[in-house]
């Protein structure tokens, strides 16, 4: 039976378990679970994930959540997928487990309040708010700066020094593109100040060609949306 | 050369690093970080652990912080743990992935936000915030709502329907421990519409008696001196 990936592609979490499938080699079908059409909500997708969030996956009859759990499970599950994306060395092991967890309350919560409360909000229904944006800023500026100075010290171009990438490149990685959607010049501003991390997106992007392209279109076409809606509203403002 | 333990037993994780090293046989000197006293943000502690939290740990060369993969990493690197802290099965350990991740964007960051801003915020300088306690309950709220209908579903007495506990179990009944300090009557507000929670977290206790009442001492004796300091303040107000 075919692995069933429960997938959104605007969910940047979605995005790492479809990227790791595809670059592994892993037979799997994709169902869409529209977030904007408020999908996750339904009672059948509550029997695949009673906490309504996708990524969620089902393997024979062995349901899980949780992009990370995912990951971590397919590493295991799936023949095949090289060594360096999850080693079986303990002590590696552990300083992937490490990122993973400093992530959650870090980059990803700094990074998807930000761009929620200065892009997303109104597909929501929901109005900007420039406060907790510039709270969602220091979070997001201070985790850019640990990836800098902390995770990338190493002498390779991976995090923890690796000279390949891990999971937690492929986690950390897909969560910086949401940027994509911002006003360029918001996003240069959060980005400019950290090299390395600028250098380890780019190594990353190109160790997932070329289905790191293929899996962000939904996100490349989104950026060009929004910045025309952008462009729309300085326009009327000047009127 | 024996496990370095660096913790504040003032925080929940430390708190479960301790507990599993105690329950497991597991040899360590505990090195006091004392948070109060701002000792974590020393350039000596920064060598240790650059994120510059407890708990960390040292074993021989090697460091490690982020208590879930302290945690998984004990598991595997000291023989004698027993296997349902940390299971062998792919699917099981799977699904304590997935617990562990769910748990800092929900449990841990509702139950901290909400004692820090109802009750310790004081003794970091900061004023008491009721709007962002009431955010916070709100999301502690869901978040035991979830351990209830979800993680707690199955059979057993711990999560994922266990008959032993598992390192979420730990974790997650540490943090939900803080929830001690709080005035009595909000305790009993947040906690009581959830009965399997506190069914589950006195079975939880129980399997690690008496180290769990002993590690947890400390929160105990500050539950008191916020208990004496509410008193004198509701006395103040009355004069």
């Amino acid at each position: 039976m075919t692995l069933k990936v429960f997938v959104d592609r605007m969910s940047q979490p979605s995005r790492a378990v479809i990227l790791f499938c595809k670059v592994n080699n892993i037979q799997f079908e994709e169902v869409k679970i529209d977030l904007a059409k408020r999908q996750h909500l339904s009672q059948e997708f509550a029997e695949i994930n009673p906490l309504r969030q996708v990524p969620a996956i089902v393997d024979g009859r062995f349901k899980l959540s949780e992009s990370h759990a995912i990951l971590i499970y397919l590493s295991g599950a799936f023949p095949g997928v090289a060594d360096h994306w999850y080693p079986a060395d303990v002590s590696k092991r552990a300083k992937i487990h490490s990122v993973l967890d400093w992530h959650h309350l870090n980059l990803r919560f700094g990074a998807m309040k930000y761009v929620f409360n200065t892009t997303l909000a109104p597909a929501f229904g929901r109005p900007l708010d420039p406060k907790a944006a510039a709270v969602a800023e220091k979070t997001l500026d201070s985790s850019l700066s640990t990836i800098e100075s902390v995770w990338l010290k190493g002498s390779g171009k991976f995090l923890l020094g690796s000279y390949q990438p891990s999971i937690a490149d492929l986690s950390l990685v897909c969560e910086i593109m949401q940027l994509e959607v911002l006003d360029e010049k918001d996003r240069a501003r959060i980005l400019s100040p950290y090299k390395k991390v600028r250098v380890w997106i780019e190594a990353t992007k190109a160790s997932i060609q070329p289905h790191f392209d293929d899996v962000h279109g939904i996100l490349y076409r989104a950026k060009e949306k929004f910045q025309k809606q952008r462009e729309i509203t300085t326009l009327h403002s000047k009127m």
